[in-house]
């Protein structure tokens, strides 16, 4: 293990009651088995043949393992994709419940690290939401008080269909105030991407809705928000973006512009669009120097926390080292002005300090 | 006007002939009449109450007392979205000939102005294509070489929708072909933004179309056409992309990280993803200093070209002087770490460079 800290906030697991939630389903997202090896299929567009899928997602040894090749003291880890969103709302009770309690056991009986003179566990999670079409929101407030509890739980993964309408739904309001009460850490996580036809008819794989929907889903989904006025009303709520913000930081004086030239829009909301970005971390889950660089121009590096996206983006060949993993290090590394106490702060410290380590 | 140059490359107009074609119809796109006003209705969002449209579209006195006002020298006008998109083939062949005979009447008739001691019009254009579903390509082509014998015409603006299938269809081959021997430079510019059930129900006026969708259209029209291999098959190929790429430069890297993900996709390309981007020009309508910065990061500025979007985003309360038009040139005036050669470049001797003014 490196000497310097480094805590991965972007981890991501399918607890094994999970995994066999999806071994039973046969609808997209299901395990399947193709040729005797299982097989994850949770976009459409992979129905044919899935992708492969093992003890990466659902091993605690192998988090443990893959946390020791690179480096990494603690990981503060979170459901992968897509969550409960396929369920009908008891169910999604139900589950989330069950689950949360497993993640929990799963971070709690997790060996320990020594972090600034005190032993902390190695695994902390960032709980389940059972936010679902249909769900009234005192079940997911509920869900989040119960959270709350859990000492390993630090915080909630949320993907961005909310009760079925978006995270921008006034229904969700009580949500918002619940976490932000609680003191959790929102996680914000693309899923959806954008809808297949906007990707044409050539054969790009998973490029496209990797590359660009995943960004897109997160930075709409965020915009949206911040045009609700939530985070003017909820100054204690604490939004982690994936994969830096997606294209938000790039379009964030575009989206000011917008607003500004919109009256009603701009009436909603105490301050100018760029503000808001300030008031939000993100992972350091740009792929490149510059793209990590750019995230934070004026709002210092302090709010962005390095991650993986470990189990995805397994190596190609079976090298060791995860080429998605270096690729973000690296990007931390080189990053043109940064102090190398900024780094270190990106490496881990921010993170202590956001989850409360 | 100021003493140095400055030349706009994003600035749009409707020739009086197609405003007459948008009047004279009673679907979107048209023009249409409120409270005795005129009213432009684009988009499908918009449909009740529309835009106000006026001279700012189709007078050139307006265009030319805007420049002044702006301390503008030349413009390259391109007509504005929706171009020809809503026509059957034959029409569009037949009002893409009259229109791009139009807008080099336009240009030629225009005053004059002084640039390294020859003179120049203070006009030029960029022409229409006829690129609509079931146009056949050899229209589209025979469009570029009538386009290339108009003295003042410098490039062609294209929207994303092809021939029906997008740019990246394999049938637009030729197109690219003859532009590319055509010498011109292709403005490549979004109307269709994301599908609209991605914005929510909430009520936000244009802003998420405007400020999110069109730089999501623009970024994956371009990867899709990144994929395709076709800057490796036509190096002279000249994209100039609107609203600085939209998102392509901050996920560029990503996108690269994607690609070397997927042997397929890899397979097709000569280069990185990266490599592609330093290949293309982008206009520096970005809305903030260090927005713009970022497009070049490791590109330098020299393929990086003043605009101002006119006549849309005018501003709301009658001022003389734009916000639209005054943030993007403070953009430039505060780019971080830019000197004043490159500055100056950025505002006029990109431009002269690009389209040999």
């Amino acid at each position: 293990m490196s000497r310097k800290l480094l805590i991965d906030i972007h981890t991501h697991l399918y607890l094994p009651r999970y995994a066999q939630l999806l071994r039973a389903r046969s609808q997209i997202p299901r395990i399947t088995t193709l040729n005797g090896e299982e097989r994850l299929v949770i976009l459409a567009g992979e129905a044919a043949t899935g992708r492969p899928v093992g003890p990466s997602y659902w091993d605690r040894d192998a988090k443990l393992r893959f946390m020791d090749t690179h480096g990494i003291a603690i990981s503060i880890v979170s459901p992968a994709n897509p969550w409960l969103d396929f369920l009908p709302p008891a169910p999604a009770l139900q589950t989330c419940e069950a689950l949360n309690s497993d993640l929990e056991e799963y971070c709690a009986t997790s060996p320990e690290v020594e972090l600034g003179g005190r032993r902390r566990k190695r695994l902390y999670g960032m709980g389940y939401l059972p936010v679902v079409p249909g769900q009234e929101v005192g079940g997911v407030c509920a869900a989040v008080e119960a959270l709350g509890k859990l000492p390993h739980i630090k915080g909630v993964i949320l993907g961005t269909q909310g009760l079925g309408k978006g995270l921008d739904d006034p229904a969700l309001l009580p949500m918002w105030e619940s976490i932000a009460k609680a003191g959790l850490v929102v996680f914000l996580h693309p899923h959806y991407g954008m809808p297949p036809e906007v990707w044409g008819a050539q054969e790009n794989g998973h490029v496209l809705p990797l590359a660009l929907g995943f960004p897109f889903e997160t930075t709409t989904a965020v915009a949206r928000l911040i045009l609700t006025g939530i985070l003017d009303k909820l100054p204690a709520l604490k939004l982690l973006l994936a994969h830096s913000g997606g294209a938000l930081p790039v379009l964030s004086s575009r989206l000011a512009s917008c607003i500004a030239h919109d009256p009603v829009a701009a009436s909603r909301l105490a301050h100018d669009a760029r503000y808001y970005l300030g008031r939000m971390w993100y992972d350091a889950v740009a792929y490149g120097p510059e793209e990590l660089a750019f995230v934070v121009p004026t709002r210092g590096t302090d709010r962005l926390l390095c991650g993986t996206d470990h189990p995805f983006f397994p190596p190609l060949k079976g090298e060791e080292m995860w080429m998605s993993v270096t690729e973000n290090l690296d990007a931390v590394e080189n990053a043109p002005g940064w102090s190398e106490g900024e780094k270190e702060g990106v490496r881990g410290g921010n993170a202590v300090e956001l989850f409360g380590l």
